[in-house]
């Protein structure tokens, strides 16, 4: 049998997907499990984006320009300038989800043995392109002790050789919550600067910053334009995280002229998802509203909650729908896997992502846990409990 | 300004893009253009598909599996039994569109450096994809003399080197039209065994095959079912180019496990393209015959017409709904690109694909185009009237 390649056995298998075969077989064994491990919201999608596809008018569902329909793009112009974000159509590419545009945004930047660093907890999907592509992720490990505050960066600019060649950030961020303040985006961008480095920021999240702290985009830096490359994605922002509908932004004509090349051979991004996405953009402000104001209670009570548990604690998340907690177990690995297959409280568990999966950096995040409040607040009520109670039960049985 | 990466530098423009902006100008000039450049096929797609997502009934627009959704997959398999493919749902992987069936199938069994073997002319975005992973298409040319056969398997052979994982063919071809024999597919597979190889095999044109000669897929040959990748999409059956939904179907358990670990770092596979795509498997079998008449007559009526063209020969295609003709000119690159540039008809020209884009060999299909027949036979009877007069001219004009 001919043989895997090497990226194929070193790209890690998804450290949430790891403790899906127990969540099912708790459910076979017909519990309740309270899903706190993805990133899939429980809000419905605006109406008008579900009308536009249900309205189809298209006789032939065919191949879209492999940048993606203008239309769309220029309609995002105008959101992004709400942000005071200024782009043009011409700077935008539509991808098949923020995923493929990390991928393409790595295959077109980087070459095998070339280095990114990123703040770690990360993404743990940025570790699998960076691998897809042979190229290397340094990390940098920011603590839960700092509330996961971009560490000082003279510890970036350690790490800096002949073959970085960016940096990548995730602001707000996924795993942590944290918002970088405009001090934090400046030191970043001096050094991009300084190294001649490209910056990747994936800022899925900004419709969800819970303090009054001013979101600083990469794109509002002054000075590196050409050195930023944006990562988006309507997923999180309208429910839509099916769709695969995401966006490549820069300035860069070189580098927009050489990601084109991977868009062309891959044709177009959906067609489907790209109508939806562009209705989405008329969702009207009570929505987002409404859907902030779900969020800010949710990120307030489970914090609060998190914080009132023996042993727990979490820092205050400013943005997006996860927290980091740590937890008074030696192995969060372990916990969350017995919660899974050995716990139960009234017929019920829960499912989090152990943080260590997030952290490239061995014994990192070991007794942490990643939450993400995408569950109604009588949800999460019941899931605190949950966790409780299985804290709990974990310890006195380890105690014995 | 950072650097592009090697393999951005290096991945060919889409060919028939090169000559896109050609064909805007002409439009912009008032020319009607009929495309005979892309596989975008005119059919309607199934009322039955349009009619599933009219119809959507859910709320919220969330991830599918990573591996796409069971009952999809399910029905695919008595899809598959049609043609005496023997799959289960766990064989197969539902993935954005054959684009990137192909290039997860590359990432999980290519190193940089490995080695593919393939005959041109090719799908020119093989080349991309695997320029996108670090490997190297070795090519071995068939030729229009012999209606683009299975060149000499010892030519094949000949190539294989320490380095050599896998063989890639597209059956029925694109962009020739040919469809191996059982007598070629079988040498295919003792080369496969021999050596150790993956066999790649794209095969989304089964459904248009115009003799009676039998379709062999790759999944027919015994004895190296672990060594088979099939790439399958629904864009063309179903005239569904847009939704990107395609298939990589493989009984090897191992590779299986590593692609499903790219596709679980991009998450999901399209939700809306997977509804249509399950919906169309429905299709009666009157769509599917009226198509099959429908491409059957056009491609009789376009390889007549242009064998009566002075100069021009196209061998009769077996499959798929492209031809390659040569021309009686010196450049069809440049011909091509006057068709667009410097020519009309009547207010009309046409847009052909040059074959030189197909080919990686230095000057081979340099008079030679790939035509589509994607148009009605009215269109294609005035397209080859616009040919037959564009050659005239143009070759008047070269003796002056």
């Amino acid at each position: 049998m001919p043989k895997i390649s090497t990226r194929g056995i070193e790209v890690p298998a998804s450290p949430i997907r790891k403790l899906a075969p127990l969540s099912d077989s708790a459910k076979a064994r017909g519990l309740k499990v309270y899903h706190l491990n993805i990133g899939q919201p429980d809000i419905p999608t605006p109406e008008i984006g579900l009308n536009a596809i249900r309205h189809l008018d298209r006789s032939i569902l065919e191949y879209s320009p492999s940048d993606g329909f203008r239309s769309f793009r220029e309609k995002l112009t105008t959101y992004y300038s709400k942000f005071k974000i200024n782009v043009s159509a011409d700077d935008i590419i539509i991808t098949a989800g923020g995923s493929e545009a990390v991928l393409f945004a790595l295959m077109a930047c980087l070459n095998p043995g070339d280095e990114i660093i990123v703040p770690e907890p990360a993404y743990a999907n940025y570790m699998a392109f960076a691998i897809s592509v042979g190229a290397v992720i340094r990390t940098v490990a920011s603590s839960i002790e700092e509330g996961f505050a971009l560490p000082p960066i003279e510890k970036f600019e350690a790490l800096i050789n002949k073959n970085t060649k960016g940096i990548l950030i995730c602001n707000p961020n996924n795993p942590s919550g944290y918002l970088y303040s405009r001090a934090e985006m400046n030191k970043i961008r001096d050094l991009v600067k300084k190294y001649d480095l490209y910056l990747f920021s994936d800022e899925v999240y900004r419709e969800f910053i819970y303090t009054g702290s001013p979101y600083i985009s990469a794109l509002h830096l002054v000075g590196i334009e050409d050195h930023v490359v944006l990562i988006d994605s309507v997923s999180k922002r309208y429910s839509e995280c099916g769709i695969r509908i995401g966006m490549l932004i820069t300035k860069n004509k070189e580098l927009r002229k050489t990601l084109m090349k991977f868009c062309q051979a891959r044709l177009s991004p959906p067609l489907l998802g790209q109508i939806v996405a562009e209705a989405s953009l008329n969702t009207s402000d009570d929505y987002m509203m409404e859907v902030y104001e779900e969020f800010l209670e949710r990120r307030n009570y489970l914090v609060d909650t998190l914080n009132k548990i023996p042993g727990v604690y979490s820092p205050i998340p400013m943005g997006s729908f996860y927290t980091i907690a740590r937890l008074p177990v030696d192995d969060a690995d372990q916990f969350c896997a017995w919660c899974l297959s050995d716990f139960e409280y009234e017929g019920q568990t829960i499912f989090m992502a152990p943080a260590s999966g997030f952290y490239t950096q061995p014994g990192l995040g070991k007794n942490e846990v990643r939450i993400a409040y995408v569950l109604k607040k009588e949800e999460l009520q019941k899931a605190m409990q949950i966790l409780e109670r299985a804290l709990d039960e974990y310890n006195k049985m380890k105690v014995v």
